[in-house]
């Protein structure tokens, strides 16, 4: 195993015993990124010097029996370009921002490095993490595809290699989707369990800060530093699952339905218990609540820059500037609150409910980052999203298993994705 | 009248018309500041180099007929400081900022700077509007008490003529009880409908920008200029309005129930229709929710803060980081949302609901900055909430008389208030 390719929990146990330096390590990512980023543009900034330089701060401060400072000491991290940090640009993949450097790190930045973390640079986005202008980054696994979007910098990061963890956000399923369509794990806590301070805001009702990893263990590694859930969940020994198709099977291609299937057989075969969830008419629509929400939210959060530089903003944003109906979102807000109680009593007796995390593999070309519609009803719906690389579709090619619980049920979601990934080996 | 007495819109109009300079206005809210700051303690943060910068720049472009630039053109305004301001330090009332300059404006400050307006300070408040180190100002009303809080600096300055708008922010009463307690308007819009990017947060289900004016004209030019309504109302020419206890009227002392019901009578007097709206059982705690819900959010908000110097937080902060259960969270979440359908529905025929502002007159004292009883169950609605100038109690000391709505009917609340002002006298 090459450096670059330890988990965070592994590369930061042998920094803290000794066994690995933080510059080594962060060389081996600087290295990956230097030989893969012509290919694959995960990054908007590389902060080059300023990783090696915290590095060797790391280093040094264990040398003088000085930490560990938290469970990140000494390990790299990177950060989506919507994410304020104090010691690099973030620029929004916006022309108003180019070049932009703000004067502290967002708070849940600030979280990583007082855990130790070493920032490494900043990863592409959609423009504002919303509309307009689509990064430049590829799938690693097929450089003719979409990684997903909007996070898609992180997700192919945490991909490629290039390094252990990353951070994203999540409005309709911005950390879900690229999870899925990378092959890495992606979680989406619970709405307003992790601060989104310094994080731009696109729909105050929906955004959500969210993770990539490429092990379960780093997963709840990063849920445990943001305090996600107030209970500790043992993994279960048998796991009690639900499955859900959700309102929106059908727009899932045969291949994602097929391997869907399959993974719950393969649970079952292994000893799961697996329910069917059927979600009754009054969600039928829960995926135009989601936009109606995400319509009218996402005009307040961007009036001001339409008031300062409308031209600066892409026709994609602009053109959601005009005023939407406040009755029609207040019953938008309504519904989604009475759906988020019926969710979570469905959901309440099982360990996790399994659902699709995406409608099949990435699609090619940048154009269009895929089809979010596994993705926003969970958003809306408040509840822990999390997303497994278990499932492969055409040409071999990543799909996500999604795991979804009752909101704040978040450890109990990981608990059951350890005994998951222990059974589909 | 004193220039520095003017409101925003007749200011405004007369620096649009070549009647007033906007240098003079903002000289003359200068001398009053440097007169009364001695006294009232308004002022985090005074700008008046940048505020005459500013405003010669006004003056400049309209001589060169380039503006107005928006409704503000040249027109003074003070920001609550834990609003991020780019020319300005933001300093929280907080150890952890002292000194800090943010890159960029907060969404809201950004927007009044676009409208032309000149920022000519940054407002005392409470630490990051939520516990532990109180301002230093005093009410100009008596200047033995409390201006009330959070937002004491914003209220103050406006009460005391030093500027004729300025932003505030609420998560309990920290809008509306300082401006019941300073004699000025002050408006809390309905939750999401103005960004709160670059506000501290405190509570993501509560936190709301506001405002502070001496005219109910001036309220209305801030709603406009933030897009609070998709409706306009027309003042009505008879009111229909709706009186409301809540379950709390008993913490009221005697005089400020003389008060209102001396305020109801003259409305009635004048012809207004005035019906109880009496909360039924499930309101009986709605203040016990609104603790529950700032208490869990708020450790939150300041997880990352903790992590990063916990000895610069103030006790008032620190002893409120204990985990809290997320089950009762949740429920009080999901009580909150069906509160909020319920009373929407019981204010839905009304102009507006008149509700006690605050319990009495302002303490004595900057220990306690009075009791947000009347406050913080409106913040957990959503509702809007405006409290208007009309009523006075011990030694003839400001009292404020709270109008409230439906979510989005701010547009409707403020017409009430017009029509409610012209009966009023």
């Amino acid at each position: 195993m090459r450096l670059n390719e330890f988990g965070a929990r592994e590369a930061a146990a042998r920094i803290a015993k000794g066994e690995l330096s933080s510059e080594d390590l962060v060389r081996a990512c600087l290295a990956r990124i230097a030989e893969r980023e012509p290919s694959v543009h995960a990054f908007a900034h590389v902060a080059t010097e300023a990783a090696l330089a915290a590095a060797r701060d790391a280093d040094t401060a264990l040398l003088l029996g000085d930490g560990p400072f938290g469970p990140l000491h000494g390990v790299p991290v990177a950060i989506k370009d919507i994410i304020e940090t104090a010691d690099m640009p973030t620029q929004y993949n916006s022309r108003l921002y180019r070049g932009f450097r703000p004067a502290q790190d967002a708070a849940c930045v600030s979280i990583l490095r007082s855990a130790g973390a070493v920032l490494i640079g900043k990863t592409e986005t959609i423009e504002f993490a919303a509309h307009g202008r689509n990064p430049v980054t590829l799938n690693p696994h097929d450089l003719k595809r979409t990684p997903g979007g909007s996070s898609s910098g992180s997700a192919a990061a945490v991909a490629d290699m290039m390094v252990p963890l990353s951070l994203g956000t999540q409005t309709g399923g911005s950390v879900i989707r690229p999870a899925a369509f990378c092959g890495v794990f992606g979680m989406k806590p619970t709405w307003g369990t992790v601060n989104g301070e310094g994080a731009k805001l696109f729909s105050l009702s929906l955004d959500t800060i969210g993770w990539y990893a490429r092990t379960i263990d780093d997963v709840a590694l990063l849920a445990g530093l943001y305090e996600v859930s107030s209970e500790q969940h043992p993994v279960p020994a048998s796991l009690n699952l639900a499955w859900c198709a959700t309102p929106y099977w059908d727009r899932a291609v045969p291949e994602m339905q097929t391997a869907f299937h399959a993974t719950l057989e393969r649970l079952h075969a292994a000893g799961a218990s697996l329910t069917e969830l059927r979600m009754d008419e009054a969600f039928s629509t829960v995926n135009d609540l989601k936009e109606r929400v995400m319509r009218a939210e996402g005009r307040v959060a961007f009036l001001h820059l339409h008031h300062r530089s409308p031209d600066k903003l892409s026709s994609g944003i602009r053109k959601r500037m005009g005023r939407t109906d406040d009755r029609l979102l207040r019953q938008a807000l309504d519904a989604a609150a009475m759906l988020r109680i019926a969710f979570d009593r469905m959901a309440e007796p099982f360990d996790a409910v399994l659902t699709p995390a995406v409608t099949g593999v990435a699609p090619e070309g940048l154009a269009y980052a895929g089809d979010p519609i596994f993705n926003g009803m969970w958003t809306l719906l408040h509840v822990p999203c999390l997303s497994l690389p278990v499932m492969s579709g055409e040409q071999g090619l990543p799909i996500g298993l999604q795991l979804v619980g009752p909101r704040f049920s978040d450890a109990r979601v990981i608990a059951a994705a350890r005994r998951i990934m222990q059974l589909l080996g």
